[in-house]
């Protein structure tokens, strides 16, 4: 087993956390130091479990006490029943607040066992080990967790900063590809909104990316979380340049919520949101033509949807009324001011968005 | 309507917030700057809804949107389901991240509307009315908010500070007479534990306080409210010293589990408990016995109870394992050096315990 071939770290004014990047790491001595005689609850899936669960397991030979939950697999099940379960779990065997919980799969894992760990006896130690690439370039990073409401999606949570995030890119063997496909759609936002070069080397190697190329895949992953890393130490609790990140969110929680959870992946639904976001984008003059048409190309390489399943403009403007980012009853946007720049804003006209939800969808295509 | 007679600043690493305290204040004045325009949901109980839920729907009346929430009385509905159908009315209302929830009524229901507020959308703005004497001197000032689960007390939730604590001691005129007594509880709470001046001056002025004598009471919440900023200033996530504000809960909450949630009001508990824990402290040989008495005493004239009622010490035991302060499998105390001064420890023999918990219950009384 080898070493980890990045080290990373994440400071924000509570606390700093490494993030460890490597291929088929060695878990124990990444993970004794935090869980050493302690008590243990690991928290997972159906689909995780079987491929990766005894790996931690033995990992975890020195600890206390050791509980596993198991989630059944999807968005569907990222709701308060489940996280209320986690809850029962931990009390019912008596766990107490010096306890740590880990979360051993993808974005709807580490979210929900982040959000018991936040809320358990008022916070508990929580340790991310991602294993899907979403997970890795996004969300096992900067502190968000949560769960979803019928009404809408990751609408009840916390800021809870992890102890560790651990990444193993052997993990990403095991992803099914069209899992692999969403995970590329946030590694694009990075580059869409931040960094015009990563975006030039995401062209060229995209396809080793999507061959899971070890070097390749891991310095992308690098270079992700480099950008969550930093945007994070600006700005915990998303009252500014966080809020960036939600680049083609507002459009794809629409999509998501107009299908039910589940239906397509989140990062599916970012990919077509980040393309009304462009489309946008280029409707009010930020955005070259040849710049729209280069992220498209680039979403659709990798596996995405381009176009919005929402075939009601009317409709599509209603469910993103919804978004967290709604202030006084306005939609504000995550737009491009260039390829590799992006803007919070309010300022675009509604007609501009009408248009673009009309042709950016299925129906128009 | 007369202006605040004391202000006092909380400050935390995270924020600063005003403790305002006075008599049949001007509710709008004090709150215009933090609600004005915006959307405002109200959350307060059966019992104190018909008393001023109407003084502080007239205060609010330059909001954007107002909603209310009303639950029903009583410790035992202070539960999930309570705290989820706050969320679902936030959402179903259309509310999002820029609201402010204010909580108007005790403990409970601060400590509910709380919780909501620091996870609706991650975190939205939250205000305190406490309307009983024990969530003036307590449970508003800190930010520590949360539900129970079936198997222990406060289990669930999180540290969310409010922005404004708006103490109306007119309030209290409307309170229950055994309610006022738990209050007071807590009020012997802080100067058994740092203040032994305060402890005096609470044996001369009892009278006063449970007459509800504006300048007496006004100064007595207010001196709590000090040792309680200070306290929670040097230790917002209870790491050290805050942990000494739960003098007499451990004996407490394992009373009130026993009893089941609501029998007993916690103020009730922890008077017993604080007697409990004093009666260890004694037996430790830390404790004088004349001191021990006049704690007693003081929490007998406040027409609290001072035996606990579970008779056997072993199934008292059993539940003060449930303790979010046991480290592993050890139960930690806060007891007392000497009347006024207390400190966190795990160092008594139990078998010190166990007699403690054989002689103050109503078994050997």
């Amino acid at each position: 087993m080898s070493s980890p071939i990045f080290h990373l770290d994440v400071s924000v004014a509570s606390s700093s956390y490494p993030i460890l990047i490597g291929e088929a790491m060695d878990w124990q001595s990444c993970l004794s130091e935090l869980t050493q005689n302690r008590q243990v609850m690991i928290v997972t899936n159906v689909t995780v479990s079987p491929l990766y669960l005894q790996k931690l397991k033995t990992a975890l030979s020195t600890v206390q006490k050791l509980g596993v939950f198991e989630l059944p697999d999807g968005e569907s099940y990222k709701n308060s029943e489940s996280y209320l379960s986690i809850l029962d779990q931990l009390m019912t065997s008596g766990f107490n607040r010096d306890c740590v919980v880990i979360a051993l799969g993808g974005g709807v894992v580490g979210d929900m066992a982040g959000f018991a760990a936040a809320t358990f006896q008022r916070g508990v130690d929580f340790i991310q080990i991602p294993t899907t690439l979403l997970a890795q370039v996004d969300s096992s990073v900067g502190g968000k967790t949560g769960i979803n409401h019928p009404l809408g999606k990751n609408m009840i949570g916390a800021f809870k900063q992890p102890k560790l995030v651990l990444i193993d890119i052997q993990t990403l063997n095991t992803l099914p590809e069209r899992e692999l496909s969403a995970g590329i759609s946030e590694v694009i936002k990075y580059a869409a909104i931040a960094d015009r070069d990563f975006f030039d080397w995401l062209e060229i190697h995209l396809d080793s990316i999507m061959a899971l190329d070890a070097k390749t895949i891991s310095e992308t992953i690098y270079r992700c979380c480099q950008h969550k890393a930093q945007i994070v130490a600006e700005d915990e609790f998303e009252q500014g340049r966080r809020a960036l990140l939600n680049f083609g969110h507002t459009f794809g929680h629409a999509i998501e919520n107009h299908q039910g959870y589940g239906k397509w992946l989140h990062g599916e639904a970012v990919g077509a949101g980040m393309v009304q976001a462009a489309d946008l984008s280029y409707r009010l003059g930020w955005l070259e033509l040849s710049d729209l048409d280069r992220l498209k190309v680039l979403i659709q390489r990798s596996g995405l949807p381009v176009l919005s399943p929402i075939h009601q403009p009317e409709l599509a403007l209603e469910l993103m009324q919804r978004d967290k980012k709604v202030k006084n009853g306005q939609i504000r946007l995550i737009l491009l001011r260039s390829l590799g720049e992006a803007i919070l804003t309010k300022d675009y006209e509604a007609d501009a968005l009408l248009k673009t939800l009309q042709v950016t969808s299925g129906a128009e295509s």
